[in-house]
């Protein structure tokens, strides 16, 4: 198989989106704009060994590979619409490739985005997803947008997906992993699954990000780290904030079987969560407490803006001292 | 330097263009369209030691990443617009950034593109440059409009970036390309210099490909090498083609050191020329030969579509059997 069977083969969908007027198989593509909507896009580059296991499942990676740019429309509350792959890869496997297709198809047409083009080439494990998606005009969610006596909300729970990496980083027994081995181990099957989930498999919150739309303030997905997202939101804005310990959000069983530092550093510092941090009004707290119940979705307020800088405050009261970044993506 | 500070020093430029409404510094980019236009999007993956050597000049390496993107811009007859710069680096060296940077900025402000936004990362030298391009509505070139008795025509001269890459292998005594290594020292050192610019330099013809709009039928832009992109052509408007070896522009000195093997392989399947390869009917000939003029640009006649398949000519009007195909990504 070379490079042109594999993308008609795997790549060439039926275009079914009228405003999609060149699909794959051209020099672009090439989409029509509605006039009253903005349009988003970014895009993510994941290299194998860096950002997932060289031995990942294709399905799992396949998912992960649309997700974390999924969560990057969620963000700013666009609807996602369409997607290009760029995929850099050892062989053509037709196992492999049949696992890895099956997935991203499946999670493309969940969200319903449609994959309008790409690259492939030989090279060792590298995905670049370019992500389209559209707001109403002028109504995006942005980070900037946080004000004095708002209310920080969190969806779903952090720490899960920094937990998960290291139960995958502890089973291939990696130096930089080993001191989790021993608390692992008291881990309930239950969490390791669903931490082992929330790492392969995030769900990106892309129906919650544009109900945030006209209810938040400011937004963002946590992929480097609850405190260093949230400093992003501050330092955007301009604003400082308070966040309290005891409202975060993390599995319960993180407290009884980690040491305080490590968790911290799964819940406070570890990335990937993709949930939605966001900021509203506190005139918007019922509202947005049944947006949870509508999405069946749990989301938590976890302090305030306001006053200067960042305080993360303890069951007392006590300022923390936080030495955990988060993800630096050339640390 | 970190990655946010190497995107505050390096990426955020001052936002000129009022389509951009968010440039680099959220979760994602945000532009407004033009209801007139149609929009095109592509991307492309640049792998360290696959699509350039690991020693390349970054300035190099910054003009090439963004040239072959411009090429798919400009084979359509799209306006390049805006571009998103996804980078894997070993390390952020501020000498090779500036030199990057620099180079990135400029050829981006010399096709008048914006950088607004992408993706950081540690890796191995894996560059993916995102770009956007319109057209007025309806008018984009495409792949397969070719038809029966349309000239089929290439800018420029193919061959040279083949060369290029041929004296670079050979002077880094990579064995692929010893067998070249007799025939290359037989170059004057003028040609050498403009294989090695045109390798390393490629110019996209992005003026010439706007300029195509309401002229040609059907184009494309010469990456995997011209036969195999006129196959794509022809493939593509199910149409055959005759082309005259003689009439195919490329440096007269090649034909005196090459073997005709040799001479095939960089001028027939050589990829990586980023010329513009386009059919249009015969009465357009006058228009187009005033275009090469306006645009100081050479533009050869090769050839003319019809028939079954590609036959390609050599001066006694024998057929020519094509070993050599072209660049496949994964061979």
């Amino acid at each position: 198989m070379n490079e042109f069977d594999f993308i008609r083969r795997y790549l060439v969908q039926q275009n079914q989106d009228a405003d999609v007027l060149k699909s794959i198989g051209d020099d672009a593509a090439i989409i029509r704009a509605s006039v009253d909507m903005d349009w988003h896009i970014s895009k993510d580059l994941l290299l194998s060994g860096r950002h997932f296991f060289e031995d990942v499942h294709p399905a799992d990676l396949a998912h992960k590979v649309l997700a974390v740019n999924l969560s990057d429309m969620a963000a700013m509350g666009a609807k996602p619409r369409w997607c290009l792959l760029g995929v850099a890869l050892p062989e053509l496997n037709q196992t492999w490739l049949d696992a890895f297709c099956g997935a991203l198809f499946g999670v493309a047409k969940r969200f319903d985005v449609q994959i309008i083009g790409g690259d492939t080439t030989r090279g060792n494990g590298v995905f670049s997803v370019t992500i389209l998606g559209e707001t109403p005009k002028g109504k995006a969610l942005h980070r900037n947008g946080a004000k004095e006596g708002d209310d920080i909300w969190v969806s779903g729970q952090v720490g899960d997906a920094a937990v998960g990496l290291r139960l995958l980083g502890v089973a291939k027994q990696l130096p930089e992993y080993a001191d989790f081995a021993e608390s692992l181990r008291l881990l309930p099957e239950e969490v390791v699954q669903q931490c082992l989930a929330a790492q392969l498999r995030p769900e990106p919150r892309v129906v919650l990000g544009q109900s945030l739309l006209n209810v938040a303030h400011a937004a963002l997905d946590v992929s480097d780290g609850l405190i260093q997202d949230l400093q992003h939101i501050l330092t955007a804005s301009q604003v400082g904030a308070e966040i309290h310990l005891e409202q975060i959000p993390s599995n319960r069983v993180f407290k009884k079987v980690f040491s305080p530092a490590q968790w911290q550093q799964c819940v406070l510092a570890g990335g990937e969560d993709y949930e939605l941090l966001f900021t509203a009004a506190k005139e918007k707290r019922m509202q947005i407490e049944l947006l949870a119940r509508e999405n069946n979705i749990m989301l938590t307020r976890i302090g305030q803006v306001g006053g200067e800088g960042l305080r993360i405050l303890d069951a007392e009261g006590r300022a923390l001292e936080i030495k955990q970044g988060g993800f630096d993506h050339f640390a």
